[in-house]
């Protein structure tokens, strides 16, 4: 057996934090010791890169050498004092890697650091506003359902009621925009603003785009805008935030800062100094209005050649409604026309596109008129994730009003609704 | 019952093709008509907009206005006379909007245009090549199956060991990205080249992207170019081609000329007067290898907030293989992870992100590694699209094999395989 982690560790006089160099016969490492988590290998010593990644190395065969000891952070609670000229916001934690400061998803052993640590570390806030840190959940944002979308909705809509200022919600990014979409619907009036953000690298790293972010949302939970938002980085440079409508936003690269966009739209504003508003957007009302829960029962068809009829029925059986990501304007291939037709005819159906942008048109083509005929509904340029939880959330509805309020913009989610482009 | 369409028309002095105002009550629109086709009801009337689109409009109280007279095209076959100065291409005709001159997919009333009509009709290719035009189907793209990917291969086999040079594939813009890719996996080894074109708005249309497309991609198939590609407007301008890598390319706008993008990675050339080389490519080989053939029993899995262990179930039973669009890095949610698992050790699945862009990473986070472990593969930055067909392609393997080769690059269709990013 190999040596335990642990004891490797402490032979070679290291602790956790310290920058170290580790290598064997065929692989050479250099960077922090992780603490211990309940998911890694006895003798599996949790180093973090430079760049970032977490990487496991074996004990076996293995050599260390301290390259420089741990600096010494202090993570104790210390209470923000009030500032009286700032003002108050909520910063609401439910996980993801702007929550995390040295390994992500961390089991019992090391429990990831709580919201209120991080916002304590991210001193530049304390200029900015006093801010009220609420931890909700501690999840990966792949693990987030639409229960979560709804604890978080009633969550906001009490911290709005109660005390009268703008929430950030720090969320992992890979179904952050989702979940804005989610928000949106379930809090179509907002009497203060509500404000994902969160990172692409874990706030520990120096490159990390957590505070910078946190910064920007924290700004936009000031403001008047009253619709729900994303804000994160502009660009890749460290210096402007953008907002993003909630409802129209994707996560469109897997690791760069700036990976946030609107496929169909400009963003509400960027974050200097100040706000630039760069559209008009709806200000906030005077209540906060919740519309809250999901139906959890919809089915997103992504067309694709090769999918048969029996792959819609699978894909479709026991839904309560269907999305499909159609090619192009908004197409699937004519030989599944009748089984769509079919379904279509039980439960509401919308037509979206797979491509990143632009809008779905159903009247150029014979397929796309007859799928109208056939009952199926337009999306425009609804993104299928915000179709998605739009249907999940249009659930209390009869299915004839699902399938009109699916091609109707509630909340912004729709640019040219009934209109062609 | 309203009057029939023909009979309105010719009511009112009009013909097929004639620009006209037609209004009732509630609508106006002014356009060409079309002809009739076997889809359009009896007593309605397809006018094709100014902005490309068609549309129907019922006689029933309608009043038209004639605008002005059709312009005579001339649609006979012309025989090209053959420029001894010029090289030889071949157009090879599958349909789409490109192959389209008056309506789209019409049916037995008014048939598409031919192939053959269509060349002789972009009079500005005869000053480039002699081009031979092979019409092999007419079909929207949406209805391209994996069959149809084997048909074109062979196809092309057949015409760059018969003819011995350059290959135009004229496809419908909506699947042309998957039958690129198709054709790349097919096609590993090609003597002349290979290069699909398509348009956006048809070719009857002044503002069409056709010609230009048609020009690009006929210069494309007279280089030395030995990758499958695509060959589309580069910008909105109606002035340059890019030459997009076939098995990296989407179809990312529904509409815009510039549709096609390779979201990770770069044109490989740009076709002005002459082609701009933009980075190294393959050079074609002596001989084109055929290894054609599809097993089209591949499941695609979109990722996403509520997708459960049942739809799991559903998505993948029966298949030979699965390919998952997993959010971010390529992450799907925990308490899926033992089904997936389970899965994963009968049949190949990968992991693919649906962000637009980036690569998938498994190393960063615990339910990554997991599924390492469980014997998913890594796509790394192959779009699922790609991944999709290219494990249709792979079926022939044993499954240990596909495994493997699902994260090695093939013909290009990865850039940084077994390596982080």
């Amino acid at each position: 057996m190999p040596t335990s982690a642990e004891k490797f560790i402490q032979d070679n006089g290291a602790e956790v934090h310290d920058k170290v160099r580790i290598e064997n016969k065929t692989l050479a490492y250099e960077g922090l010791i992780l603490p211990k988590h309940k998911f890694s290998g006895e003798h599996i010593i949790m180093i973090k890169l430079d760049n970032g990644y977490n990487i496991g190395v074996s004990t076996e065969n293995a050599k260390m050498t301290i390259l420089s000891k741990a600096k010494q952070t202090d993570h104790k609670l210390t209470k923000n004092n009030k500032n009286d000229k700032l003002n108050d916001i909520t910063i609401l934690g439910t996980g993801g890697t702007i929550a995390s400061f040295v390994d992500y998803k961390t089991g019992a052993v090391s429990p990831a650091i709580t919201t209120e640590q991080l916002v304590n570390s991210v001193k530049s806030l304390e200029d900015i506003a006093n801010i009220n840190a609420v931890p909700l959940f501690s999840l990966a944002s792949e693990d987030m359902n639409p229960t979560h979308w709804e604890d978080i909705a009633r969550k906001v809509k009490e911290i709005h009621d109660d005390k009268k200022h703008g929430v950030v919600i720090g969320h992992g990014t890979d179904t952050m925009a989702y979940s804005a979409a989610a928000l949106s619907f379930q809090l179509p009036e907002i009497a203060h603003p509500v404000v994902f953000t969160g990172s692409q690298r874990s706030p520990d790293r120096p490159s990390s785009d957590a505070h910078l972010n946190l910064a920007g949302a924290t700004k936009t939970a000031m403001s008047d805008l009253g619709e729900v938002c994303i804000a994160m980085h502009e660009t890749t440079n460290d210096q402007t935030v953008a907002i993003w409508r909630g409802n129209r936003s994707r996560k469109s690269h897997t690791s760069k800062r700036d990976a946030f966009t609107s496929p169909n739209d400009k963003p509400l504003g960027i974050v200097k100094e100040n706000i630039e508003w760069k559209q008009k957007y709806k200000p906030t009302s005077k209540k906060t209005t919740l519309k809250a829960g999901f139906d959890e029962n919809i089915g997103l068809v992504w067309s694709h050649p090769g999918l048969n009829e029996e792959d819609w029925g699978k894909l479709t059986s026991g839904k309560n409604g269907i999305v499909i990501a159609g090619t192009g304007l908004g197409h699937i291939k004519s030989e599944l026309l009748d089984i769509v037709g079919k379904t279509a005819a039980d439960i509401p159906v919308a037509m979206t596109s797979q491509c990143f942008s632009g809008t779905t048109n159903l009247n150029v083509y014979r397929n796309g008129r007859e799928l109208i005929e056939k009952g199926v509904v337009e999306a425009y340029d609804m993104l299928p994730e915000t179709a998605l939880v739009k249907m999940m959330w249009l659930s209390k509805h009869k299915p004839n009003e699902i399938r009109e309020l699916m091609g109707e913009n509630i909340v912004g989610e729709i640019s040219n609704s009934r209109k062609m482009s």
